[in-house]
């Protein structure tokens, strides 16, 4: 049985994000359709990660295990043929029994994008978090600052999935504006639900004044959601980097 | 009655065009009746062109009378609160009674992107012409500039609306690629029904070989469509600068 690693990318808004789910259209359900008209038979597809309804990848890796004996280097082009036109596979190899896309996943990055203007740009909607009044970046990244380390995140996650731990770390978060653009990457060995885009409220939260870099430490302490800000839209959130290693295998792709 | 000129933008892919239609939704449409709703009157809106179902604009001209006493620079906000997320107005200013937004245009700009790579971009759907096959940008520019210059244009236009000639000035016509994305800006004091995109379907032609450079001058003295390169797709149009010149008011927006 062969062991099949992809990288993708795909627009989120028109999908309830990775995961299957009974009445939904997902991203698993369209890669796992178009993965059985290539191969014949019944695929099952691991993803890295969920990803909430509307939510994008500019990278997001899956695995698969098949029996045909297609090429891994023709499988995107088979695969993109069976897939609607927002997704799209980059490319396909050959990983050990072992990998997992999720399992094997060490590290990940989002990145959020804030459309900070007083006019709307009609290109980011469902793209961006459209941000009328006018955010300090550099508040923003003493705040962002804050979160990198290795802390409870219970005070920005979201309950609904079971974690045996709520314990993470963030190794990077930077903030940087390109004119109305202001682009949020964070990198973590995993995200609880709902923590990257609660930690973005937040972030946001200190810039309007709302609450001061310094009380966040407090506020992780005290792992009370409602003492941190809300969570982001959807919109503004991508997967934009990987890195696997779990002994057999060492990549990363972003 | 005060004559008011907005500057606006808009992702196209939800709409039949600019011009009112009795069936399909248009964006003269929607400014109409968020006009309406903050004028308290009947407007008829004039807009700088037709653009095409699917056709974008970065930039986007049109004017209308009203009594209103509310000042330009809230116009914009106004009007945006009443508008669906896709169009916004970037600005509004007097102007004088004279001005019309397609009569007192004297050049317009529109910028055509080829997403030119062997695997798509989901995150240009409806917003690139997505071209799998490589294509040589030096090529393109040589076929895009036999086009500059004032010819008549019969040739590249599609039948459809009465024209009074035929004849038309282009002033630049541009190829740039930047990694995956062909950008192709062209310049002229009018644009046939059509024009814009027959123009490119003919350059991306050249670039396939179906037609040399050499040729164009020949197709349009001819004047047969037949002759010259396919319509490219609606999507990848985008309107990005207009220059308005009537003897009484003079700018440019872009």
């Amino acid at each position: 049985m062969r062991n099949i690693a992809l990288v993708l990318t795909y627009e989120g808004s028109a999908y309830h994000g990775w995961q299957l789910q009974k009445k939904e259209v997902t991203i698993a359900q369209m890669m796992e359709r178009a993965a059985q008209m290539v191969v014949g038979h019944s695929v099952h597809m691991t993803g890295c990660g969920r990803t909430d309804a509307g939510v994008h990848a500019k990278r997001y890796v899956a695995n698969f295990k098949t029996t045909s004996a297609i090429p891994a280097e023709r499988l995107p082009y088979a695969l993109n043929t069976h897939l609607p036109s927002d997704i799209a596979v980059l490319s396909a190899m050959d990983v050990p029994e072992s990998f997992n896309a999720i399992g094997s996943c060490v590290r990940k990055e989002y990145t959020y994008l804030i459309y900070n203007a007083r006019i709307r740009d009609p290109f980011y909607v469902n793209r961006a978090w459209f941000y009328p009044s006018i955010l300090d970046e550099k508040i923003m990244q003493r705040a962002a600052s804050a979160f990198v380390g290795t802390h409870d995140f219970a005070a920005v996650r979201s309950v609904g999935t079971e974690v045996r731990s709520t314990v993470r770390t963030v190794y990077d978060f930077s903030v940087e504006r390109e004119e109305q653009k202001i682009y949020l990457r964070v990198s973590a060995n995993g995200f609880l639900y709902n923590m990257a885009r609660a930690m973005v409220g937040t972030v946001v939260y200190a810039a309007e004044g709302k609450l001061t870099p310094d009380q966040i430490p407090l506020i992780l302490d005290a792992g009370v959601r409602t003492a941190a800000g809300p969570t982001a839209p959807a919109g503004g959130l991508y997967m934009t980097h990987l890195w696997y290693d779990d002994g057999e295998v060492c990549f990363d792709v972003g």
